[in-house]
């Protein structure tokens, strides 16, 4: 059977529809889950849909993906702006990994403006909420097909 | 009639498939185009898919945007990182943009990892090639649908 | 019965009085708690005294804090100059907090003088040793009686 | 017959009155262009008042009126924050050139606080809407007396 | 009777005509003062106009503006670069304030191409000399009109 | 007697109340200065209160301090950004000193996020209004105990 | 038949003779056509000599050396400081390019100082004259007859 | 009998061996412990190696060293650019300190050429692979026995 | 009669040998005023001696200068590092000014090692302590010799 | 008879040919003496060719220069990039000097974009290799013939 | 016979022992060079052990060890943080070098903080005294045996 | 017999009188000294007068006068500007040093505003020509004598 994406949000994403939603939307993170199943399914592809508020547990995560996972979308929140060790992870993993941001981070405040993680990502997409985890998998089964 | 999507694409994007084709792929426009009007038909879409390599005129097509299109998807090329004009023209538009990238500019140079199009943009999509232009069209689609 | 103030202590603070005490003084952090339940009993208010060296759960408990606590006190010890998740889960609790150091991080190295937690702070209190906590206890009796 | 004062309009000033009206008002350029005008007919002067999204267009008209006009009115709009091509053919025109903004650049974001036009203009005049158009004609109608 | 519009001048303006001709023309400060009485009285208005050395009393006269004057032209001389006392008066008085330059602070040291002051003005005029006052004056009895 | 302890009150200060009451509350300075007074009184201190626009007028009332209070409670408003000679004073003085804002300044302009002031201070207190003061007199009464 | 050299000038060249002769001196552009044309027969090459004021017309025919020049001998003029476009065009041309300015660039303001097109270029030569167009057309012969 | 040395290692260094090998060689970690132990026993000295993906989890063994190790071999990996906690760790676990990394940190990017760690860490060894971890045994035998 | 030197002194200086004695000395501002009298009177010189906490006040008294002095004796303390007004003021006054700091100001914090002053000033004597006011005494005896 | 060109190099270019020759070329510098001699004899003038790896010997020799010589070709080396006292001597010359550089040193490293040798040079060649001194030799020839 | 190890000491380590003892230890340059040789005899090693003060001798020694050296071992002292040429000369030299400084860098000023020699070196030894020396023999004993 | 002032001359100062006389005045180098002398003469002192164009020289010299000089005067010209190898051999030396330039380095280009000699200076004198060569001395006789 093959291999499942990892899909693994980061710190208070599971906050999701509780927390501003003028930025982050009314969804919760199971509404976000549930889209992505249902348009992996169409694909063709299985989800590991995970979250933890713990950098060490997403980078634990990112290295088990190495062998037990096809690709990586990776919402790691607040820790896109300062985790190396994250950035470090995937490139142990050796993955397609997408960047995916519920909000364009580049309308926000500067310290939102730069991440480390698009250093070691395939392709970034942000601003799109929940659709953003959609298209991400629709451009993995692209590449996986390549 | 609906109106449609502009694509407007920036300098040195008619060189597609001739430029440094280890960063942007082996497509030349054109293709990049004919999956765009695929994926656009299919999404019950119509657009008008043009480049220009000065600064001036994608301001124009940015503003007659307003009353002419639906939405736009905008790959400024090098203009992104400097261009304050194609902004104003955007935040003139009123229209949702999806700013497009074909490489990852996050992995690239320094002066490639700002751009003034995101602080207008809806959502940002890059390093996914061409695929990119349809997900931002499937992107589009739903924001329109809405 | 009314919800109790979440004082939550970041890094470090369970080496209180043995580490450094020219700066942070002899005081354990169990005789912090103690001064603390003291002036909470007699403003009326009750306590919630943790301790983590663990940023991810310090964001957990920010976020518990939502529904379980009347407001929060914050000491994140070194978390304060870089932690964006906490400054997201201050503002996803939607409740007061008021940002406490022992010691005047002012007059600090320079990368002590910044604090993310600030920005989502209703106020901040530093230099002023466990009695910072007593005061930040009577701030919050009078904003929560306002 | 006396020279005219070349009135120069750079990129998105032909969307004045639609665009963004909370900051830039709601008259368009042809209102501005006729308030110009009456008060240049009061004042004695004629002016050539022009629009154009291109930046070498405008570098163009700097440099023809090195010989066509007794003095330059330059609204560079987006361009005046990184044009340094306009600035160079100011300094080739050398002709007393008033920069004016509609707006207060200065409480705008921070790339519109400089000015490459600036550097060459012999005044500036911003955050007075058309009128600037008026003050910087009476302005020039002194230069040109004295 | 109609509130005058203050007119306040900051250190070294009394100096003028001695100071630095070829930067700030050969007029004394009476001879502004003159022009702009002039000016004042042909629409209507009446001005008070002062000089301080000190940033405290420019700060006491802008507060005082509050109850007594119907604007404000502040020519704030070198405390522009560095008064966020003098911003905190202006944005205290709530009245239309136009920041006012004898030559253009652009085109000198970089330290004279930032002011505090523009953040709270409605517009700014520099470069103009003395005539910059009778242009500060129009553009206010508009606004006063309006 | 025991000495007083000196409150002292920067520029602009004298219009609160005034002034951007959402940032400031709708306390008048006097109002202010009967609430430190009531709780001085019960901490069995005294309190002389003052205010000054004038930078050198505070340096000289620190100065006196010296010999004539027994600690400082000091909000320099604007001048704690950008005050050197009032860091300088305060360590002539050799007295505990606290600063206190009325506003968070941390979550205010980055100019307004640095205040020379706190080098010199034993602690800042900030965002809690006018009851910083009575929360700095509360820990002068137990430092001077001590 | 041999393609022949693109030489290529940006904004302002134009204006040569005319314009700041102390820094540019006082040959106009089609003085330096005729020394190049000169030099260039000398050396047994042609040359396609043009100017534009237009960044995008520049970057058109960057792109079209691709297929009709032999190489490029390029003084972008202000463009050189800001155009992340050319140089784009540059690496899309795949040729030896040599970047031209008839001034030393390095004693002059700080923002002309640096060159995007210089990242692309084979070599540099700036400061002497008209001279530096023939002598990088001799190192262009020997980089071809290479 | 004598207090171990800690060896503590950081995130990702669980992954040696199969992380970019052209940059971290290709030992395993468990390779670096087994040398690490030969070399320990050699001198006459115990270790205690362990790794963890959890920044809050080295802080807690840092702390631990205090009263069960007689000094420190720290490898903290991407925290070593980032950790102020580690660092506040360290001061309070008053033992001397050894930094460790595989790779020479100082010819890599930008961000990884910056370490918190050093500042509170007696000496440091980089860019000697597993060796280095052996080196620091043999200093730290020598400062021990000082 | 010829005219004095004006000794100016600034914020803080009243509290000599008082205030900081390891950085400044013991003696007193008194101290310094009769050194500087004698070492005057052994050049046949005469001195005008002052002090003002108030930055205003020592404008006004550099302004006076520009008739009833010789010269100008500057340690303008904490506004060295910050008043462009004094700067302006030492401009219009058309004196040769010498520059004195007690202490080394180079050996201090950032913040103390740039001053405004000595763009305006003939030369600068620092570290020196009461000895620095003697020999710009003597240098000034040269100048105006000269 | 005419004096000769001094023809300066700086530390590392007696070893040209050995030392990276993917970026320096596999002439040594002997070869390239010969080919200036060739050029210079063809030219009419004669050279003085000299290499030092000791900074203040080639400052040293560019004084020499002022009587001994008629101009100077300087390739500093990595000295160009620190070396304030080349740039003195340079200007204490009085000579035209032109700069030259074996490799286009804006590829490069961002702390090998930076000369202080241009601030100082009449021109700059770098990126042609050993030809760059020839052009300059012949830039020379026109300049002393001027 | 094996070549030796060039073990080269820059500036100011001449007066090992007398110079700041606090921070650089008691040891001459005499001692460390016992040390050294005594550990490389123990490891098969010869060493060559110099000293100077001369930048441009340090960088001729690199390169001489090019054809007589089997690794370097660089103390280049003050130097390490400015000499871009000894750098240029590591990369000529094309050996093993392992750069060492006696205190640990990163605990002191800024300025000593980077080193242009670590973007050279195959590793970094620093804060261990003369210890270091002998462990920098053996991590080379090592390179050169593999 | 008493031991010297070492009196220290970095490069460029042989070329004193000729080099850009507007900055550096009409003496030689040997009318300083003479000058000098006669000061040293006249304050009982010896002088030793000293110039040199190579970093390293002047090291030595400064090393050299822990022994045999009772302070130092040092002009360290350019390498002021850049030298940590002449800041440490003056901690080194442990003797008191008076910094001196003939210009004020204050009004001139940036990178002549800082200079590393002041952090371990006594005092400095700067912008008084070869009278402050004479300053010094007295400076020093006093601090010798104290």
């Amino acid at each position: 059977m093959a291999k499942p994406i990892y899909v693994l949000n980061g710190p208070n994403l599971n906050m999701l529809g509780l927390r501003e939603p003028a930025i982050y939307g009314s969804d919760s993170l199971d509404d976000v889950r549930k889209k992505a199943e249902a348009r992996a399914k169409a694909l063709g592809l299985t989800i590991d849909f995970r979250q933890s508020n713990i950098e060490g547990e997403l980078v634990t995560w990112v290295q088990e993906a190495r062998d037990k996972a096809a690709a990586i979308i990776l919402n790691a929140g607040a820790y896109s702006h300062s985790s190396i060790a994250l950035l470090d992870a995937m490139q142990a993993a050796e993955l397609p990994v997408i960047e995916v941001h519920l909000s364009n981070i580049f309308r926000r405040e500067p310290y939102r403006q730069h991440s480390y993680i698009s250093h070691g990502a395939k392709g970034v997409i942000c601003g799109l909420g929940a659709k953003g985890y959609e298209l991400a998998l629709e451009a993995l089964a692209d590449l996986l097909a390549a």
